[in-house]
């Protein structure tokens, strides 16, 4: 049984609990939050046992096998190093962090102290980006790709407001790029590989975040164009062309279906069942890699393909031809 | 009454006098192929009065005001301004030339002999897309569009075969780009304006054309996403992101309706009346701007406008950092 321990308080932690309450391999135990009443209360909702304010004391107790790190962007990438060098395990949330060398500083201290370091990246984890790959060799050469996820935040209203609001502020590691950006470039490495040239552009808001952007990825004989956004809203679905065939699916982050429309207008169509929260897969995939039963190597590659693309969005995009 | 003749004999010129039809101002009196047997078949089954096979003798002609010119790409910018040089109005195809030099060199012409070139960009001139553009103000500031036209040619199977196809030779401005790209980039600059900025990568065939693209062109606080094919397809909608709301519309080529979706999930419909076949409005335009009842000063700048992006485009996909 792997004893955890979660680290922030907001509604993606509470997902990861509900999620955790399937996987048998795991237990959740302690709620951690500097703020002891805000642990407590915690705590308290969700049914933990323990709560506790003193990061030191939580990654010390032996009673802690691993954690989940779930604190806002900017800070959840140093208290995962520090979990690791206390020997815990580490799940922590997407991104990891901004940068590859700090991804690498993270893995390193992992393999240094034998535990795993895991993002949690769920799309990549559920069984439906597998079964949308297996789908690719059926529909002739690819050629062009979209991926999209736009959705806008209530709390871009605040940044209209002139308030500072984390998830925008870029000091933090905020902005539509990190936030939702990177399910797109993690569907784009898991289903395509990692790509041999980006070209992107962003749309900078109030307070410098970017709200928007969208990414051009060149691979060998196709592209894959990648849209995101927190300031405004799409339902389109994302696209996969093939020469004989163009696949659409729904939700980046957690593929329900898919239709693939072959040239003679006939379509076929693919559910991909599955838990309505698909976070129970980075868990389960978490717990394997703890009892030796998967490679870790695969999920470290994929990580640090995605952070070297963030990177290349991010310098593209800065670059302003004159 | 301005008395037509047709250079060129496939398909579009076919839909041209469809559309013709409909136009008062305009008669289509003649077709002219250089293959005279060609010629006179396409006369007898559009029910054109005269066919002809000499250019020269039928650009003499004074029973010709104004040509209609949509032989192949390559070859259409020269007989447009050999038009010209004959005092005859031009209405010319879709990319009237490949590059923004070729387009003043027509314009430049024209002026001289006083005479009218209009390159035949249908979508523009629909009714359809000032409704859309009187939409815009109503969704907030636009932050992201994304436009699109990817239709797999049938040919594109011959090019598998081996063989050498018109439409996607580079040598004859044939590819994605020229062919169903500019349509996406006219509805930009229609809507949005020109771009500051374009980047874009290109998904190169057996031949060397250019199969499929994708662009993004960067304006102040948003970015457009254009994207375009020739070998593989798609049905999704082309969109246009507000802070408020999210358009949604179908066919960049010839819009049918459109759906304004708020952020509260409720949703407006708007339907554009119109004839079936656009080319329509395209030639009422043309026929203004003959009567004088028009400025073609607003044309020539979006044509330059886009054969500008074209030019950007087709530089920054040739373009490979290292």
């Amino acid at each position: 049984m792997i004893r955890m321990a979660t680290i922030g308080t907001s509604t993606i932690t509470r997902n990861f609990l509900d999620a955790a309450t399937s996987v048998p391999e795991v237990s959740a135990t302690t709620a951690y939050s500097r703020d002891p009443d805000r642990a407590a209360a915690f705590a308290a909702e969700t049914g933990l046992a323990a709560s506790v304010a003193d990061l030191d004391a939580l990654l010390s107790s032996s009673e802690i096998d691993a954690v989940y790190v779930a604190s806002p962007n900017a800070i959840h990438g140093a208290q995962a190093l520090q979990a690791i060098r206390y020997g815990k395990h580490v799940l922590v949330e997407k991104p990891a962090v901004p940068t590859v060398s700090e991804f690498v500083a993270l893995t390193d201290a992992a393999a240094h102290h034998d535990v795993v370091v895991l993002e949690a990246m769920r799309n990549v984890h559920d069984p439906a980006m597998a079964a949308l790959r297996a789908l690719l060799p059926e529909i002739g050469m690819v050629r062009r790709a979209s991926l999209a996820y736009c959705q806008r935040s209530a709390r871009y209203d605040k940044v209209l407001a002139g308030e500072r609001v984390n998830i925008f502020d870029p000091a933090l590691a905020g902005g539509a790029l990190y936030d939702l950006g990177v399910y797109t470039i993690a569907a784009m490495v898991e289903l395509f590989g990692e790509p041999d040239r980006v070209t992107a552009t962003t749309v900078p808001i109030a307070g410098g975040a970017d709200g928007a952007g969208a990414a051009l990825a060149t691979f060998a004989g196709s592209v894959v164009d990648l849209s995101y956004s927190k300031i405004t809203a799409s339902d389109r679905r994302n696209e996969i062309q093939g020469e004989l065939a163009t696949i659409t699916f729904e939700h980046v982050a957690q593929p329900r279906y898919a239709t693939v429309t072959w040239h003679d207008g006939t379509r076929t169509e693919h559910t991909f069942d599955g838990p309505a929260n698909n976070m129970v897969h980075e868990i389960r995939r978490f717990a394997a890699l703890i009892a030796g039963d998967a490679d870790p190597a695969v999920d470290t590659a994929r990580t640090l393909a995605v952070l070297r693309t963030v990177e290349s969005i991010r310098a593209s995009a800065a670059h302003r031809p004159k």
